[in-house]
């Protein structure tokens, strides 16, 4: 069992291609023994974005805080905010864009643990 | 792609002998064509709990809301509020309680779809 609050988690500049005012944040993992997924934590800065791309994994998400969109494959962009929960499939084309002034983005994006 | 806020989700009184004041919503699943793994969300009503028990596969856990505790396999409580993060492993021993008087404590439950 691991129990750990967020703000103890260590926060990093992840190597992302196309990102911009992103911090990345590792709660659950492969190195605490999770056994098929882990849990990462993006903050998206105001303004900032994540890379506009694919992979060949899904990831589940989980808006904890801020406000921002989502782009789909075609372009089009969903607004979303606290309490918002996606699905991103392998290979789909997406985007979180923080779309506020003044408010950090803080999204949930569990990812199978061989990715992260 | 799937988005959908939880408010949006349906909320069902899950089969789970020794649950008290215990709610369930299923925001991402393999019906959604999630591959892997399933983010439930368990409200726990003011002294509500989730069973003491074990099963063969993981949790996630994220707390949304509210304040509880985590009973860990030795009987032993960690008290836990909104921001934090858990792992329970396969067999091991736990539950989940709401201590507030007043307040729902909502957490998500990531599993293997196959059990959910």
């Amino acid at each position: 069992m691991k129990v750990v609050h967020l703000d103890k988690v260590e926060k990093t500049r992840p190597e992302m291609e196309g990102a911009e005012g992103v911090y990345k944040q590792l709660p659950i993992s492969k190195e605490d023994g999770s056994p098929i997924f882990s849990f990462r934590v993006f903050t998206i800065e105001p303004g900032g974005h994540t890379p506009y791309h694919t992979h060949p994994f899904e990831h589940l998400n989980y808006v904890i805080g801020g406000r921002g969109a989502i782009v789909n494959e075609n372009g089009d962009e969903e607004e979303v905010c606290e309490g918002f929960f996606s699905l991103i499939l392998p290979n789909e084309k997406h985007q979180y864009k923080n779309t506020s002034d003044s408010e950090d983005m803080v999204i949930i994006c569990a990812v199978p643990k061989e990715y992260e």
